[in-house]
């Protein structure tokens, strides 16, 4: 029964964010439900991938004191505070620009966290578990951020 | 040729595994194995997602000695007896059930750790390296855990 | 219009790469835009795997510095001169090999990154941020690697 076979199809959006503190979780995951929506794919993936190189997309919950062990966690493995040679504008020569940031750490957070998320999509819906949200963490703010959200599977013709 | 056109196809499953200690590393080799050949797909994706915020999906070597050797690593960056705001009665008061534990190092190791994997489907088969293996990371158990596996792709028609 | 529907399509391919120090950062940007170029893919994943258990496929700035610090950051995580159970010939039976090598450390290092990339293909091209660059991370050079590229997605029929 052709009309009913199933089709592949996609949609592709992006989300554009400000943050406002340096180091900042902000929850996508209302945004995200609501793209698979209307995408009309009944199983596929969603793909979240952030376009910067000082943020990361992070699967975890909303609990605003984890989300600031999470940053006592950065800190941690990547102190704001250390010599960084990213930083060092006497030995720095390559991809230097006129609102060039002191971020080594934040570059070095981004290392340990993730540039997307992959995640399923099931029945037409956004699969999570319970207590899973989908955050955008920006690690260098404030700033103006982009990510793209791609929904690729099958609908229905 | 019509008839020997690829087709876009899926096969979704969920994986149910009940962990013991604290930090347990499960391998799920073997059946994501048998979940691609079900599938019938030759070329694809195979997105394994866990469905929880204190496990994570890691490939890496199947060698004990090994996943005692990550477990201290990620102790050492996410400590269980670090004080977590998350754990901390006296603040919290969001997301608070009834079965509450003492977890703000397990959510911190599932930070650097990722919630899934999305691997290559090569020939019908699940692409994996000579020594990987992929396994589902338990970072608080003893609990009932449960994953989503989605395999997409092009089949034979 | 049949003629004008979209169809599913992908084009898998493999890299070779030969790396020289312990730690090293190769820049494979420049070869995956080609891979998806040839693809002839208008939407879909790029899904770039490694296929090691020492190495890691990380997206982030090609600056060479950033690329020192980043390597300062994993040694701090999992520093070389830590006793490794791993490493220890003394009660290690499993996996054993006639080149065996000193590189506990490395794949405690592989754990903190990621074994892949899923990332967007967006009107024909592989989306990336103004400075992301794809890399895989060799942790325990020098050595022979190798990735398999999977681009899946719509094409035009």
């Amino acid at each position: 029964m052709e009309a009913l076979a199933p089709v592949s199809t996609y949609r592709h959006s992006k989300i554009r964010i400000t943050t406002v503190p340096p180091t900042q979780f902000i929850d996508l995951t209302d945004r995200l439900e609501g793209l698979v929506a209307e995408a009309g794919i009944r199983f596929g993936f969603v793909n979240v991938q952030t376009l910067h190189t000082t943020t990361a997309v992070v699967v975890n919950e909303l609990e605003p004191l984890l989300l600031s062990d999470f940053e006592t966690v950065l800190e941690k493995a990547a102190p704001r505070g250390d010599a960084y040679r990213h930083d060092d504008a006497t030995v720095r020569t390559v991809n230097l620009t006129s609102d060039e940031r002191i971020n080594g750490h934040a570059h070095c957070r981004a290392l340990l966290l993730a540039p997307s998320a992959s995640l399923n999509v099931i029945d037409g819906r956004l699969l999570l578990g319970r207590w899973q949200r989908v955050f955008m963490a920006e690690l260098d703010g404030p700033r103006t951020r982009e990510l793209s959200i791609l929904v690729l599977g099958e609908g229905e013709r």
